[in-house]
């Protein structure tokens, strides 16, 4: 079997892989990008509705604004347009509707929230830490003494909010890690497609690359369908072979180079069982410190659900929609007579014949009106309720939705949606989840420095990179994060090479 | 000249040095309190109106109520009422009357505040700091662009908001140190006077000291009146000599001690004119390091005027309306044009005969309707309108709010007051001032760690300790700060006698 030679293979065509490659490229370092998927862009991801309205299924938003090394050139290339979408934030639940300010609901959750960040995060180590719900039980019996019945009940709901920017529900979420969720400044949200950010990234390889346009680098530069199952290192040549399997015509091809850079989510890096689709064969394996640091950290389930309706029915002046979740009555009475609960630590699936009620999970709708001026309500939701509603039929899914949809709009009726559209991301082979999260034990840090090193693989001399989204400290789940891997990944290998070159 | 001898001698009556005294008598070691002021409490200080309304013209907060020693304390001995202000919050601007979320404002000022607090907080060092108005157009220089004109305009505006926590102008604010200002849970305003909590404590000095209520101490454990104008270290004796002017009699008077615990504000301890009122000369001189720390540290001025009303005629439904300056010009057009501005520094004083423009100034107003259902709007000012206000007539102060409230009640008529209170912290020889404040080239981190240390005084044996509000990290300015470093200095010299006794 012959084998097509590159200097640097980069596994994946998403944003980092290709942040990767045009830096490598602009060193002149010949690139390979091997996508699995028969399309680019990975976890960029836009569709658009029959009336033409675009949608991410990936990243919506530029987060951090404050220090996103993306945003400027954003602006600065005028293609993408932006909404801040920190307006009026609106909370409802069952019990009043719209929720007063004068409740205290919010500085109830902050508090609970300032909890979390200075105590859980001294408190707990991996091996002691507990889940988010948890330390809410710790924070009543620290603090309920001073709170209202209704904040007592009410108070852990808001803090669930945290379920949507992670995207795993409270039981699984992590005391010790969730409250280190700290932002660099405003969210803003792209309403023409993130894939337009995307693209004038492939835009700049191509031009890099001698291409005259993005596109063109398809089929040459880039890669469709090639799903890698096999990384082997051959001692004798010092290079590395890289096996793939066609999605479409089951045709395998094998790779060489003598870098390799590796986007795959770390859902697919810590998969154990390499006969699972997208699963890599590591060849010798990867170092054992490595695959037990990539034990200690968790992938989660934002979800992502577009019901768009005829006509927008709902506020106009409201950004953001917050329902809550009516009151954990187990939780409550735990801190009312000290009866101890078992606290579940992971997110159980929800069964696909089951009838989950709204009322019991959080969603926050986006107001996509405000946003874009579209008809359209974006609902964020978390697991399990994600890889119930991902898996759900359009008819169910507006059924769970529906009763949700008549309490922030405070309407007895609703129309019924023209088009849902949603994530699939949990059930795809290549992601296996959203994006990097937080679970109760994980150790994000210690997976992050353990990757960022990425020592003992192979010869050792440092010829596998990682770059993506979960590999990174600030900007970690973000795109900007997972852009900023990509350069810090190839400057390294830049120096690797030049180095071989004196 | 014959001398009183006591073990130990606290200066001052405050929170701190009856929390030191406490501790101090309840490990068997004889402490005798002086108090320069006819009144104990120190800036804990409760008045009443006319109409029996109790008013706190010192602190009003148990502030960081997650980590707050005493409030647990507070709720047990159950004497004190609380309310959390911490519900509706209410923006107004002379432009806008009532600012919508809609205009993104606190998302912007937020940014800001990350802007401080991540960047700031690194960017400067105690000889480069700017004031927080000069971050602000660095801000704007940085993040400008993805500005509308109102956020430019106003953002700045809205990050005053720190003016009302510590009481200094954006002017002479610290951009290094302002973002450090972190809060640790909720804060629970005492609507029936802070003195209560006061007096609980005293009680408990009267109790532990054998006497059978606390104000029975004043006039033997506690002497008022005493001005503490000279320390004077005896080498022979090893012993402290405590001189003290009588206010009200000129009487002069020396006590003995071995330990000295002083808890003057720090405006006192770096006082350099000895012969300014309240000053103390130290005989040897404090260590020329703790003098050059202490000249790197301020103390700002935070106002609380009471405007006490007939009925409430204003929004029953906010606890906090907070008027925003007017935009400030000259920074719109610094960034828009580039043309450079010369930063002022620290406060100047505002001349007594002149009529500040009320629309200039950010002033928050609290609902103590809503806390305490009293006809009673408190406003809260900063320097140097502090300055002007606290040395001005009724007249003069109603002239200045009229205005305001109008804005606040969207009225374009007010009652007048029937009474009006306020502080008079910045003119009290004793205090100089409401309490440690953040100014440009401040090094407060530098000036505590001296402080505490307290190397090199005397016969270098520890044997003078520094308490009070200032000298604290968590809880800086704050009550419970104080009362921390009461018991922390007092734990020092049970140590250090108990080591003489062994």
């Amino acid at each position: 079997m012959t084998s097509e030679y590159h200097q640097t293979i980069v596994i994946g065509a998403g944003i980092s892989g290709i942040k990767a490659s045009i830096d490598l490229t602009r060193n002149g370092i010949d690139t390979l990008i091997l996508e699995a998927r028969e399309r680019v862009g990975g976890r960029l991801y836009t569709i658009k509705s029959d009336s033409g309205i675009p949608m991410d299924i990936g990243a919506s938003w530029f987060h951090d604004c404050l220090d996103n090394p993306l945003l400027h050139k954003a602006y600065d290339q005028g293609h993408i347009k932006f909404y801040y979408d920190d307006g009026r934030f609106d909370i409802y639940t069952k019990e009043h509707g719209l929720v007063d300010e004068n409740h205290h609901l919010q500085a109830a959750a902050d508090e609970i929230k300032d909890y979390l960040k200075q105590i859980c995060m001294e408190k707990y180590t991996p091996e002691t830490d507990v889940s988010l719900r948890e330390a809410c039980l710790d924070y009543l019996k620290l603090k309920g003494y001073t709170l209202t019945d209704e904040l007592i009940r009410y108070a852990p709901q808001l803090i669930r909010y945290y379920e949507m920017w992670i995207g795993s529900s409270w039981n699984a979420l992590s005391a010790r890690q969730v409250g280190t969720d700290e932002h660099f400044g405003r969210n803003a949200m792209v309403t023409n497609g993130y894939i337009t950010f995307y693209n004038d990234e492939l835009d700049e390889l191509a031009s890099v690359s001698g291409f005259s346009k993005g596109t063109d680098l398809i089929g040459s530069k880039i890669r469709l369908n090639q799903v890698v199952y096999k990384i082997r290192f051959d001692d004798q040549s010092k290079q590395i072979f890289v096996h793939t399997r066609n999605e479409l015509t089951r045709l395998e091809t094998v790779y060489r180079c003598e870098y390799l850079i590796c986007s795959t989510p770390l859902s697919i890096l810590k998969l154990q069982d390499t006969s699972a689709k997208g699963a890599i064969e590591w060849q010798p394996p990867l170092p054992s410190d490595i695959r037990a640091k990539l034990g200690k950290v968790s992938f989660s389930g934002l979800g992502k659900v577009f019901l768009e309706f005829k006509n927008c029915f709902w506020s106009k002046e409201t950004d953001r929609f917050l329902y809550l979740p009516e009151p954990d009555d187990e939780l409550t009475e735990a801190y009312k007579t000290g009866k101890s609960i078992t606290f579940e630590k992971e997110d159980k699936e929800i069964e696909l014949t089951s009838s989950p009620d709204p009322f019991k999970y959080v969603v926050l709708f986006m107001n996509l009106y405000r946003a874009a001026g579209v008809p359209i309500l974006l609902a964020l939701i978390s697991q399990p309720l994600t890889g119930f509603i991902e898996a759900s039929s359009d008819e169910v899914i507006w059924k769970f939705f529906k009763p949700l949809v008549r309490q922030i709009t405070g309407k007895r009726w609703t129309s019924n949606p023209v088009s849902i559209h949603h994530t699939n991301w949990t059930h795809d082979p290549f992601s296996r989840g959203a994006y990097t999260g937080v679970s109760v034990g994980d150790d994000v840090e210690a997976c992050i420095n353990a990757l960022k090193e990425a020592k003992g693989i192979f010869d050792d001399k440092g010829r596998v990179r990682f770059v993506g989204e979960g590999i990174i400290e600030q900007g970690n789940g973000c795109v900007h994060g997972a852009w900023l891997t990509g350069k810090r990944e190839a400057e390294k290998v830049v120096k690797l090479v030049n180095r071989g070159k004196l």
